[in-house]
């Protein structure tokens, strides 16, 4: 269930309720890829204040399997997490990690990025791995076309989402009827799935307003829980990437959540979020911060006027960057952002950070972590503070 | 000051005092080789409760620099650890570690093992790199013989390190009088040097026991506020460690702290609290975290009779040890440690860190080291309430 209690201008402020608690938008989901968000155990997500996790279909497939999924009773379970879930398809990993041998009708056929071992996904296995996830949102099976790909490959690709995602819904409507068992939940108790989980569906369409109006309309019809916005912020101009997500939100109803999927630096979120839309993931805070770049307020994150933040998203002026791997620093015993209260910016000063990367220790790649997906977080509660001020 | 109040046989429980807080005695060192104890924080290391951590000068030498300690007010401030650091002499690391060139009465001329630069160390320098990085307890800088060496070449480095030690005692007396200055401590305060500092000598002499008897007592002549147990737990025969350690404890002073360097497994540490020994360090809990091997209790710790556990050093029964990248462990929900309640085992089951360790995701190698460095401060928290009871 969502519902939307507060919009300025197209901004939403809602609540999206799931089994595993209710998520307030718009909202930031971390990426638990294997189960784990790089660095971070699961009681660490807690403490930061994360909403929901984001977990990847296909690397729970290949490790730890499916079978040990359902036997293990599902990714709460299996990384303590008592808070939402979403999964994604598959898919994505399936078209841009593994060797694709052939796409037909019935799904694809693939081999394992890991061992080279022959694999197949279709709409209907997608979501029975999901369903052995347990997953409160799931997305829909997709065939994603390439950035650079021909209106005929996007439409086609389209066309075929489309057709595959009424058999997601079909599948998952049926499997909804058989609650998984909670005998095998031995950590956390999560209710039956019949409860729960609730199907998003794909926009795709590439950067074709016709393509994306009708697979938005195509979706609607066949009818999700949520939209998300696909096959976007892979390698399209900027403009292009604002213009087309401006673009779908005005085929999508209002009283369903959207999702932009894999965006953005903090001004694309903000950008966004300014257009309606209400949920997003992005590897961006915790890869940059392994790599040693950390983001700085320029100012208090709760006086930022938000309005002004998506008309300058082409140079914003709220934050920076540093580069925490620079010599620079090498002398500076000041915290790496004053305005920021987590646990890398309390305790320790900026040399020390560098320090710890120069020396590779571990340690580097969790503070900077904890700091980045702070800084997230802290970005998305001060937009929803601006929503209802 | 160190202050005995407990004796049972020859074990001893005592407390240490430093200006960073009072350590009760037996105790462990977890080792912060680079200024950080690996994949934790400072604040991890306070709420594992280690009362004392071990960093090492060689590697601060390298990196970051003696020039950045002292610019950045010592180790205390720059890793933000209000409580006791002790810091080995740097001897022992370039003997191992660099590309030794040459050992003169002066001292050594090596070359850094990380990019080759000429370096040199001597008893003095290393008595104002210590400074410099401000540690509580200091080591004298000693000439170590390899593990196989020569009775000559023993009695050679056993006779050197003795006039070396001779030279540390001048220089950090000498030192003391010019206190640090607190200007540059800009994280935590730590009292003055002249308060604070402690020197141990270490005894060296191989497996010779008329060589450790003249390295123990020439050092007691020139009178230290510890002594070490050095050059053992290098490749000899465990026989021969245990023998050599309780016969060199006989020449050392009952109202000084002694401290067995580099050593063990579980049982080694209750072996030598059981001939008088009172502060450990060793790589054995976090290095073996790091490769997935786990400690776990066979009993509640508070049960363990030590003495008869001191007597079954070569079969230990208290505890065993797992390998958590076993694949024996997929589907294991339970904790790895039922006894135990540190992150790891009060959170996640052992399939879920096989699983981590699996995908190599780093939260893996922080949890196993939570858990080992816990087995071990409960270990001496076992030994030291036993000994008082």
């Amino acid at each position: 269930m969502f519902k939307i209690f507060q919009t300025k201008n197209k901004s939403r402020r809602g609540q999206l309720v799931t089994a595993h608690g209710t998520i307030e938008t718009p909202c930031f989901m971390p990426i638990a890829t294997k189960g784990a968000v790089k660095t971070l155990s699961s009681k660490d997500m807690e403490a930061l204040g994360a909403q929901i996790l984001l977990s990847n279909t296909y690397h729970l497939m290949l490790r730890p399997g499916m079978e040990a999924m359902a036997k293990l009773g599902g990714l709460h379970a299996f990384m303590n997490w008592n808070h939402p879930i979403l999964t994604d398809s598959g898919g994505y990993q399936v078209f841009s990690l593994s060797r694709l041998n052939k796409i037909s009708e019935d799904g694809v056929v693939f081999q394992s990025h890991l061992d080279g071992s022959r694999m197949h996904l279709t709409p209907e296995l997608s979501m029975q791995m999901q369903k052995a996830i347990g997953s409160d949102i799931r997305m829909q099976f997709d065939d994603v076309a390439a950035g650079d790909s021909s209106y005929e490959r996007y439409e086609d690709a389209m066309e075929r989402s489309l057709r595959w995602a009424k058999r997601c819904k079909e599948h998952f409507v049926g499997s909804c009827d058989d609650a998984l068992s909670p005998g095998q939940r031995t950590i956390a108790v999560v209710p039956s799935d019949k409860v729960s989980s609730q199907l998003f569906g794909i926009v795709q369409g590439g950067t074709h307003e016709d393509l994306r109006q009708r697979s938005a309309e195509g979706l609607v019809e066949i009818g999700f829980d949520g939209y998300a916005i696909g096959g976007l912020s892979v390698g399209e101009l900027k403009e292009d990437c604002y213009r087309f997500t401006e673009f779908t939100t005005r085929f999508l109803p209002q009283d369903k959540p959207r999702y932009f999927m894999g965006g953005g630096m903090p001004e694309e979120i903000v950008y966004y979020v300014s257009v309606g839309v209400d949920m997003f993931d992005c590897v961006i805070p915790t890869r940059n911060a392994r790599h040693g770049t950390l983001f700085v307020w320029n100012q208090d994150p709760l006086t930022i006027d938000f309005a002004q933040a998506a008309h300058d998203v082409f140079a914003p002026t709220f934050y920076t960057t540093k580069r925490l791997t620079n010599e620079a620093f090498q002398f500076d015993s000041g915290p790496v952002d004053s305005r920021c209260s987590c646990e890398l910016c309390a305790h320790y000063g900026a040399a020390y950070l560098r320090h710890l990367f120069a020396t590779q220790e571990l340690l580097a790649y969790r503070l900077a972590t904890i700091h980045n997906l702070t800084f997230y977080l802290t970005l998305m509660r001060s937009l929803r503070s601006w929503l209802v001020a």
